[in-house]
């Protein structure tokens, strides 16, 4: 018999073995499982000489391979794959071994899956790991949920081959059952923002100022000295230098135009909608996508009318790019913010206590949205907890300030060009609508009451109204 | 023995009870069940002269009253209630008998009822109904699902009661199944959208022009009698015109402005989400409500910075309300056409094959969004029955094109006074997505590429590409 392995990984498609190869290269003595035996043999023959593996060959002698409490990490696909592995290993295991869940699963399921196993002993981690395949193997940020127990033994683990910001690990246990898988739900809806943002800036650099996609790298390469230091701003500007080899076109012109999704931002808005939290830039970055992708109905509607997009002059050009940039970060903001209030919002609703300072920190590296401005995030929130928005938070308030003119110009000029803004200028709308004095909901009230006696509050006095509109309005006692 | 009822209903309630009334109205014999005796008895005892009435007091007696094949409609709350209820019934009824249910289901939930009824040998009727308590008595639009069969039996009742547009009537067979209560969840959803977008227009009137509530009313008057003429317009101007008998002061301003909902928008949004269609309009609608009913970050965000609402002067005071109505009408030719678009998306995924220009028809009376609006998309689609988008049928798309300079500058200045305008500006975004010839969704795909090696198709051929972005990317084979 070899050595009992620390942790074990079954499901060893990319993801899987890059999170084995990451946690082999941190010492961890790693057992290794998958469906088809021809891939674990790939793995030790390639990568076995980065540290030590245990190739197992059946469910049995995987678990038997694992030291007690056992922890083994599912990666395979979410749905039902998923469940079919528990399947397979719940009935071998023991009373406080630990099922962890790496993959990208709906956070419903992972507290229906939690449950079911906690009744049968077992300690069950839906876990979020953000960072793609290079991040599984150099160092992801990662979101476990499940048991505080669970984390005492799992955690020292995955801090080790987590990424390090600071010297930092950028991995806490963020709360019980589905809290991990949601948070990297909403992590997930948060990138889809900030991408649409970034590419609206493209766009309109472009569409305002006519650059070519070489210089608007250069741009975003200035930006990502500044504030808006990021991963996501660097690989930006590294796919808008790129040179199609083929064509020696730009990279950009020869890419489809029509963005793809694999789910988690939709499942983001969709929830946001149950939890009653407006988070409209995450929905028009979804929404963005859909519309980008809808073929027919695009190739029917070329050729609508619509203005010229002759590009800026004289002293609105000298300084767009600077205008961009401040209506950027002001944006940037407000899809932050919408993204901790879902998170706030899920966490009461769920009961989960998360600590959003600290989920900022973890976020601070690993991650596709690790950014420096997670580190104010962090700082916001650690100063106050329970923060009703970032958009008031010192740093943040201020940068909305400043960004007041740049914001309403660049967004104007997008309008009267015919550039589409749909996440700038949501996150505007949003801005004006939470410092307005008065909304005009007040008037869909008053609607809502005329056609349908839904009633409505007062501003002056406590309780229900009902207006009698109509003169055979009989509105029932109590109405 | 009582003569016979031609249908039945349960569920007296003031929905029920109104469209009991309405069924007597029209000559039909009524049979009147409600789980609390007293309801019945105060039907037959208030409104027994308006027609006939065959009260009953228990389930078996309801069903006994009702002429083969039995029609028993269902009014009672969604969810657990209904399936009580179904499950009350179902066992007392024949082979060929029909369940209505004329609540606000989910569309899926009548699917799964349809479907195990059907096993039972019974129609079960998922019925869309429009037009608030008014509507159910005087006439309401109706939407029924199910099956063709059920229809021969139900569609001449229904067509009786329902309201009558150049005497044609307000009801359809809409298509199998959840058809009907699909439709009607749309229905609402372009609802929010519609009322969200006159509320901004009239906040607009007041932000821009400095109008007081009284006058805007007299806009809205106006507005009616032209192409905006509909009843969402024609209340407006009621409730805006409507002075508070407490205080003397515009009704409107003692209106809390926390607009509530009860869910029918959210299902439209969470079910256009999984459909993959942009309905922005509907969503941005939705987060209105929800940013407004955020009392507490409402609250933290008051005094953060924006810009003085100073009204506008001069010429652009003279012309702005016509601007806002051109605005106001393009914003609700996107509204309507994203929403016929997810409805034809639904019938697509469903297989219910719905004439979206006999929906449009039965929307032009009873419902809360009939218009004469309605009667032109009800031509487009009569012309074009596969029309991929509204906005490019004839008359559409010259409204659209006369709008375009009015609809910018209404945004402009929104976005400048700092008056929240979310509709009107994600209806402008979704227009001048769909007609640009590239999107800078090549962007955002290459991204993805770069950190998720979910690879990209490319604008010159067929195929799925990765770039190798990294020295160490190893891309699988195949990908």
């Amino acid at each position: 018999m070899s050595k009992k392995a620390s942790i074990g990984v079954t499901g060893l498609a990319v993801m899987g073995r890059n999170l084995a190869r990451n946690l082999a290269r941190h010492g961890h003595t790693v057992a290794l499982h998958n469906r088809s035996e021809q891939r674990t043999r790939d793995l030790v023959e390639q990568f076995g000489d980065e540290g030590e593996f245990v190739p197992t060959y059946s469910a049995q002698e995987f678990v038997d391979a694992l030291e007690r409490p056992r922890k083994l990490v599912i990666m395979v696909k979410a749905g039902g794959p998923t469940d079919a592995v528990i399947e397979e290993f719940a009935p071998l295991l023991e009373e406080g071994d630990v099922i962890v869940d790496a993959g990208n699963a709906h956070f419903a399921d992972t507290r229906r899956r939690e449950a079911a196993l906690r009744e049968r002993g077992l300690h069950f981690v839906g876990t979020g790991v953000s960072g793609g395949e290079e991040g599984a193997l150099h160092g992801p940020s990662i979101m476990p949920g499940g048991s505080k127990e669970s984390y005492e033994s799992l955690g020292p683990l995955f801090e080790s081959i987590s990424a390090k910001v600071d010297g930092d690990p950028c991995c806490t246990h963020i709360g019980p059952d589905g809290a991990g898988h949601f948070v990297k739900m909403v992590h997930n809806g948060i990138e889809y923002s900030d991408m649409q943002l970034i590419a609206e800036s493209f766009d309109l650099l472009r569409g305002a100022l006519g650059y070519e996609p070489a210089q608007i790298a250069e741009v975003f390469r200035t930006w990502n000295t500044g504030r808006l230091d990021s991963y996501l701003i660097e690989i930006t500007a590294e796919v808008l230098a790129h040179t199609d080899a083929a064509t020696g076109r730009p990279f950009v012109d020869v890419v489809a135009d029509q963005a793809e999704q694999k789910g988690t931002g939709r499942w983001t808005v969709q929830i946001g909608l149950d939890l009653g939290v407006p988070i409209s830039g995450i929905a028009e970055a979804v929404f963005a996508r859909s519309l980008s992708g809808s073929a027919d109905l695009r190739k029917a509607s070329r050729g609508l009318p619509g203005p010229s997009r002759a590009p800026l002059t004289g002293a609105a050009a000298e300084t767009f790019a600077d205008d961009v940039e401040r209506a950027l970060y002001a944006s940037k903001i407000v899809a932050y913010a919408q993204g901790f209030n879902q998170i706030q919002a899920g966490g009461a609703e769920y009961g989960w206590d998360i600590d959003l300072g600290a989920l900022a920190a973890i976020w601070r590296g690993g991650c596709i949205i690790r950014a420096k401005f997670l580190d104010d995030i962090r700082a916001a929130y650690a100063a106050e907890p329970a923060l009703p928005t970032l958009l008031t938070a010192g740093d943040f308030r201020k940068a909305v300030e400043d960004a007041q003119d740049s914001w309403r110009s660049v967004i104007s000029t997008a309008v009267r060009l015919g550039i589409p803004t749909p996440g700038f200028s949501t996150a505007l709308a949003y801005y004006d609508g939470l410092r307005a004095e008065r909304l005009p909901a007040a008037l869909v009230q008053g609607q809502r009451d005329y056609f349908g006696a839904h009633t409505y509050r007062r501003v002056d006095r406590e309780g229900s109204f009902h207006t009698r509109w109509a003169e055979d309005d009989r509105p029932e006692a109590g109405a």
